[in-house]
């Protein structure tokens, strides 16, 4: 039998655990939120009235099989922000494109799956247009994922938490990968901006709840300013378990390899800290390098995935 | 032996000849001109310093045979011209995109033919940015394409002939298409801002001359304002033959099927009239009703394609 595995999130998160992933041999789904209203993706959803297509995209390029390798590249390519164009990416466009031929966003999906030869599913988590929402501890709102994600405001004021306006139900789609999902893994991913909007959704946690599957949650591996800071491995947890429950998680993967160097200088500049470990002796704990080389302190890809599969075999 | 049919033209006459023709067993090869200026194009040629897409997304759609239909939908898909996309084609921008991608537009169309799965070649005549240039019986000269297209100049001022500028010289895959061709079939399509700017390009009519490959040249249905008025099917004819020679061209299609009713009136106030066929006696002619159903005067994919294979076979 193979092994039903569902990566639930958003933004480069889910990109990364994807790209690991689907070098096992495992039947990958993808619920991706739909709560991205920035940049390309914000332009054309305020414009066409379509659904955000930016982190679906992503998920899209990370499980594409194509062997025609340029149509990922023609997904991922953005036109110059000076142009005419506004650093649009062509895989929004072309999303963009196919809602309005099709009809609907999750047939435009489903054609872009066909079209890219994707192994697996991409699922949107929910079809109908929402706005993520954030209660701050100050008591102000803030509305919309781009003003959540750029914060205007300071450290000392914290998200309490966030909600989606309208309410919205689950895509059917995606309460059936959960139903039938041997593992479900959450993030790596912006807590509040990635995640939590997935849990939101009505039907998600109902379905999380009531699926035996295990539920292995990636801890960041850099607090985010003015969504985490402060944050250590543990916070993390707890705001997952917020949603779905104290008993719920069964597994918590937290990289302990520190950066060290220039990195993480300009890091600290942008208040961005390192997530220290500090739930040693909890039985779900797997910790390990999973730090990635180079210009950004993220998750390996390949080194996830390699945890990942040891937890899940 | 398949026989080896090249169409040379842009537009959509391009796009009427090959979806006639891609019905019968022929190797088809389309060689598209490379002036286009206007609309989607033009933006997109003025700002990325990319070549002309339009008339080459046109012959590739007609000639796509890809299972997924939806892909050539996406080509032809349109943004609304009020939007801040500025009612660009999806296909430009996929050709635009491809340019950067793989740094020329050769290889960009040859991306094209992939994932659309073109039965047959689409050639672009050349891969030299150059410049549509008219000069008129005033001593005036038109720069620009779209500026010979929609003409300023009133009916009483001609097109004495057209040029390009720069002078460019041909892609070597047009000159080879035309060395192997067993039919070349010009147009239909506007004489001076479609046909001839193919002949223009260095090598083309040298290569025309040099096969012994036999020559359509299909007159258009209507007269076109500012470029055609007043023209008879002879002098179509005798603007090719300007060009290529006057022993060159074997067969002559005319249409003879006069249009009637309402739609005559509204293309009167075009300036537009019927071509009556001047040319009875002449051994090259072959007549017919090539007219299409419907609200344009133009011709019928169908009913042309089986007049030029009765002439090919």
């Amino acid at each position: 039998m193979v092994t039903n595995v569902v990566v639930i999130g958003g933004g480069t998160g889910v990109f990364t655990a994807l790209t690991g992933l689907r070098d096992y041999p495992y039947n990958l789904s993808a619920i991706v939120n739909m709560a991205d209203d920035g940049g390309s993706t914000g332009v054309l959803r305020e414009e066409f009235g379509t659904l955000p297509a930016g982190d679906i995209r992503r998920a899209l390029i990370a499980l594409s099989d194509s062997n025609k390798k340029v149509l990922s590249e023609l997904f991922n390519y953005r036109f110059e922000e000076s142009s005419s164009l506004h650093g649009h990416s062509m895989g929004n466009l072309l999303l963009t494109a196919l809602e309005k031929i099709t009809g609907d966003f999750g047939s435009a999906v489903d054609e872009a799956v066909e079209i890219l030869n994707v192994k697996g599913q991409v699922i949107p988590v929910t079809l109908t247009p929402t706005k993520l929402c954030a209660n701050l501890t100050n008591g102000e709102v803030v509305e919309g994922e781009t003003n959540i994600d750029i914060p205007k405001h300071d450290g000392t004021i914290q998200i309490k938490d966030v909600f989606l306006q309208p309410k919205v139900t689950a895509n059917p789609k995606a309460i059936e990968a959960i139903r039938n999902a041997d593992v479900i893994v959450l993030g790596p991913g912006d807590v509040f901006t990635s995640i939590l909007p997935n849990l939101m959704v009505e039907g998600i946690v109902d379905a999380i709840k009531n699926t035996s599957a295990k539920l292995i949650y990636n801890v960041n591996i850099m607090t985010k300013f003015g969504e985490t800071n402060g944050f250590k491995a543990s916070h993390f947890v707890s705001k997952m378990e917020e949603q779905i429950g104290h008993d719920r998680i069964n597994f918590v993967t937290v990289n302990t390899e520190k950066p060290e160097g220039e990195i993480v200088e300009r890091y600290k500049e942008e208040k961005v800290e390192f997530v220290e470990n500090d739930m040693d002796g909890d039985p779900r704990l797997v910790t390990g390098d999973f730090l990635r080389d180079g210009m950004f302190l993220r998750h390996d890809s390949g080194k996830l995935a390699s945890a990942l599969s040891s937890i899940i075999d």
